[in-house]
């Protein structure tokens, strides 16, 4: 049944897949239990109906605070999901955002829409409503496709760190036992958004560089949305 | 005005930025000249509103075909725009699609939907109707981002060709006159998906070695789709 501007429209959602970390864990993401059918009591991303008079970020934003709590994040668009069996209540077309924030400067909050929120750490996740198993494994291949050409981590280390920590950071993003560590430093020093502090104090044996992050750089480069598509565009060096 | 799953809602769109190359000719872009108001006169690109029991792929497929002739093209999702003030006739979000063919093995079709179908030079565009322009600018962003992680040219070179022939191929779609000759070779090769086929017959001095693509793992890193994002996601190697 074609339509031009009249209806019948598909609906439109939002969902949003926040990965979360803190020190020495796994990877998590934020998952609610839904409050009403379908798949009531099934563990799903949150979202919701992208409202009439608001954009498509600002509604991603919205539905994640109603129904988590968690707010002030910076969140990128990842893809638009529109198979037309994805949702039983109909056509529903979801254009899903995601994020990696430190979990402990973004508490849940209990009195929110869902019946429970939690992170869950991605290798132990519950069976998930409607296609968010399919939405979840597209953002983490996103997140681990994006570390290969921009730096990650500003809100998840201390001011200052060693490249130990920030591979350990890298390692637990890529869910893999130990990058090669030359390797590593070639790369992450090459993407030129680290500044030298001096060597670590109080350390009797081989004390190793502290760094922290150039904001600037690092935030012209961290931002993905199309202004910086643009941006990024232009600066080709190969 | 929010809405559950009940009216009213957002029209959905899908809008395709199709990219054409031709030997020694400029980046150019696919647009269509409207022949019904909004914007009845202007040029856009090809487009049209997502059926209710069709895909988006598909949906795009469909418009480009039915506005503009050209078919069998591989098309990816792009981004969704949807800011509240985009389209005059009220909220309509659009899910863009790109793609990159050889402008000579799509000939375009005169009795389309559209009033005329035309390519254009990229720094040489008409006003464009809608966001249109943004959606290419963030197009144009993105095609140039991709060619610096994934090899691109499988279509638009002849079986054989020399690295000089593929380097003149990215200088044209990067807008640039000369990339650097030893760091093209070095990144184009370390991608892994060119095959060495020999040097140049009859080439009197210095005969250029010739390349095919290897088009197993070409078209692997080619496409990007979201299976083939969780696929990248594990061969990371930083």
């Amino acid at each position: 049944m074609p339509y031009t501007y009249e209806y019948p429209r598909p609906a439109l959602t939002v969902d949003c897949v926040i990965f979360g970390l803190e020190e020495s864990s796994k990877l998590k993401v934020l998952l609610i239990q839904r409050a009403h059918d379908p798949f009531m009591g099934q563990w799903a991303l949150p979202g919701g109906f992208v409202d009439m008079e608001e954009g498509l970020e600002e509604a991603a934003l919205r539905e994640l605070e109603e129904e988590t709590g968690v707010r002030d994040v910076f969140i990128e668009q990842l893809y638009t999901f529109g198979d037309t069996e994805r949702d039983p209540r109909g056509r529903v077309v979801s254009v899903a955002y995601f994020a990696l924030v430190n979990l402990e400067k973004h508490p849940v909050n209990a009195d929110s829409d869902a019946k429970r929120v939690e992170w869950f750490q991605i290798d132990q996740l519950p069976r998930l409503a409607f296609d968010h198993e399919k939405i979840l494994q597209v953002a983490i291949a996103r997140l681990r496709a994006k570390v290969r050409y921009q730096p990650i981590g500003f809100e998840l280390l201390p001011e200052q760190f060693t490249l130990s920590q920030l591979q350990k950071l890298y390692e637990t993003i890529l869910g893999v036992e130990e990058l090669n560590k030359r390797n590593f430093r070639t790369r992450i020093l090459k993407m030129g958004v680290l500044r030298e502090m001096g060597k670590q104090e109080g350390v009797a044996h081989r004390p190793a560089m502290l760094y922290s992050f150039d904001k600037e750089k690092y935030e012209q480069l961290a931002r993905d949305k199309y202004e910086d598509l643009i941006r990024r565009g232009v600066d080709f060096e190969i």
